[in-house]
């Protein structure tokens, strides 16, 4: 199989406030064709030191792809430097130029004659279309390698590899299947899910088991290659199956959609709907079920109560039941939870409120986080949690343990 | 100045779980010398391709550093490979051998074999001690290079650094002193921020200019080098003041501060508070308000309105305006933050409604989003944007739409 190397390209990632992202998104997808990444390799926006980086990565790897540098700015020199280290030259392409010019247009905003640098290929390029964003992609061969250009920002970058550039690459690459399972599990630490799950896994090579760990939220990543589909599937199953028994209900997903998409295909069969009430999360977990589309189908709103008094006011809390427990605290979160799907008729409500730091306001530790779950016809509850870290990997836990909490609630998991 | 170039061994850090995080310590103790980072490398554990990359390396940089590869394993190779690269022997280092073993003993453990393998010193190179691990970091001086080789774990690495690296390079080098402003702006395009700063900042060398995008949010860094510190901030103020001058009101933080504190800042100064009344965003608002520790001083809470239903019954507006002019509107907008800060008691309040995507519901083109802003006593105001991208995008483009709308108008700034 070729090898790869990926080429950064940017003064702001040799600094130490910015880390190139990009190329874990390209070794996974390049991973999945069966591709290895040999080297990675960073570099500032200097024209003459990124054409030798160009031509020395030509002569380690079939595959040589360059992430950023395609902006219109003067610095951006990524399409200058590959033209030199191939010996091509740059050709304006009206096409493209037009291309860009119509975007803009869409705006309502006029083009900027710098925006034409843009529109430069190198010579015997094709261009990729870049949906998000005014600077294509550029795809050429060179003496039996392949040169992959790729504008820097990941939203732009992900969505152009992989409609793009995963279905040129998978024509020249050998035939070889390969077949994933993706799983996702909540609730559970890294080395707790690995010591389950690792008497399984382990004895395999093929597939290969990636797992990845944010907080709250556990990626389970099989990768099985064949000569066919069925003997891939078959080696998936073998270790895919047993590990999904030992997870049990706190495997969440079998094909990658996070825990939004997971709740409101729930909530979607069943007609129901869930509002909010939060507080330390402050519309985190509004955020994550609106992020996939269609959510006004399930998702009718809800409160973000920061202050005591808008926990008062807005849900009806008593006072007193906050003077008495603290508004960290399961009484509360549960006050919360009934009062918003009163308030809007939802079927079902959950809250949050806890301490992310740094300090506390409420006495209770910082990481200290009670979710309240309301539901018509059943007493309310609430759950306590114990999150570690700083302020914003709390509410990030906090956030997929309110998610996490409603799914197993509507399915009946005891928690 | 002498420049350098980070090499970071181990396969590891060519997956898509494992990133490299020394180097951005490294770069930070670097720059403080006035040392620039001009490449970093990743590279596996293979013998003949980090031989290579440390010759490449000693041709682009006078200081070539090494992370990782030290361990007394088959595949910890980078002793091999640089001894290799310099054309010089490994010599056995009897003295390292019993530091080793008496590490063992501290903690009753039998030295393994194994372990011999780093005692090797590249010819010529001088032991730097390693207080929390068993290998030793090597420095070594090359036809006017240094190469440095550190133990990968950072808590090995970091102590070593800077106890044994540090002062061997401040001693190499000539006084020098760096220094950084770090500029945000909103509301702005790239290009179009580029087009009216290129013809200051592209005169000049030192100060570095570096521009990065994010939706709806520049960063502008500007990095100056110079004898001494007075003479570093005047050439930042050569090229800074006129850039500020420029950008007049766009600018939002002259210290990196994310709009979302620089917000809380001008709210607590004030005395004032905000509430919240979002649509389209979800909460991605809120999010980002209460990102600010302390937040509480000026951000009671606010509605998650995605219904219209819920924008009838939480926020009072009168369904035949919505029926008239589409929830998408700036009647609609202006409404919705009026609701929120009479419901709330704010000093102001922000609203958010539009059409994200992938659908349109009200026939607004999908990227439609209005900002609406009330403040007692004011007549209450929307803004109509059209934002690129796809549903993420446009959210986080209206997200920092509002925030920078709030601003606008605490500040008496013109939209």
């Amino acid at each position: 199989m070729p090898d790869v190397e990926i080429i950064a390209v940017g003064s702001e990632m040799l600094t130490s406030q910015r880390i190139d992202t990009n190329s874990l998104f390209l070794t996974d997808q390049l991973n999945s064709l069966g591709v290895e990444v040999r080297r990675k390799l960073i570099v500032g926006d200097d024209r003459a030191l990124l054409t030798d980086a160009v031509r020395a990565a030509l002569s380690h790897a079939e595959i040589v792809i360059l992430t950023g540098g395609l902006g219109p700015t003067e610095d951006d020199v990524t399409r200058d430097a590959t033209a030199s280290a191939l010996g091509r030259q740059l050709i304006f392409s009206q096409q493209i130029c037009d291309e860009i010019e119509a975007r803009f247009r869409l705006r309502r905003r006029p083009m900027a004659e710098i925006n034409k640098r843009q529109a430069y290929l190198v010579e015997g390029a094709e261009a990729l279309p870049n949906a998000n964003g005014t600077a294509p992609g550029q795809w050429m061969e060179h003496e039996g390698h392949v040169v992959i250009l790729l504008p820097g920002p990941p939203g732009e970058l992900k969505p152009l590899f992989d409609k793009e550039c995963m279905p040129r690459l998978a024509r020249r690459l050998p035939a070889q299947v390969i077949r994933t399972r993706f799983y996702r599990v909540s609730g559970l630490g890294e080395s707790d899910l690995d010591a389950m799950i690792a008497p399984v896994y382990s004895r395999y090579t093929n597939p290969v088991t990636t797992i990845l760990a944010a907080p709250g939220d556990i990626q389970i990543h099989l990768r099985a290659r064949a000569s066919t589909a069925e003997e891939a599937e078959k080696l998936l199953a073998e270790v895919g199956d047993p590990v999904a028994e030992i997870l049990g209900p706190r495997l969440y997903s079998r094909n990658g959609h996070p825990l939004e998409q997971v709740l409101g295909d729930l909530l979607r069969e069943r007609g129901s709907t869930v509002a909010l009430a939060e507080s330390c999360t402050g519309g985190m977990v509004g955020e994550r079920i609106t992020a996939a589309a269609g959510s006004s189908d399930y998702f009718p709103g809800g409160f973000l109560v920061y202050s005591d008094r808008m926990k008062t006011e807005l849900l009806g809390i008593d006072p007193a039941l906050i003077s008495q427990h603290t508004a960290v605290s399961g009484e509360v979160a549960v006050a919360m939870a009934e009062g918003a799907r009163q308030r809007t008729g939802a079927s079902f409500a959950i809250s949050t409120t806890g301490e992310a730091g740094p300090e506390s306001a409420s006495g209770a530790p910082v990481g200290t986080v009670f979710v309240g779950f309301s539901s018509a016809g059943h007493p309310p509850e609430a759950q306590r949690y114990s999150f570690p870290g700083g302020r914003e990997r709390v509410r990030g836990f906090a956030t997929q343990a309110a998610l996490e909490y409603l799914r197993r609630k509507i399915l009946g998991i005891d928690i």
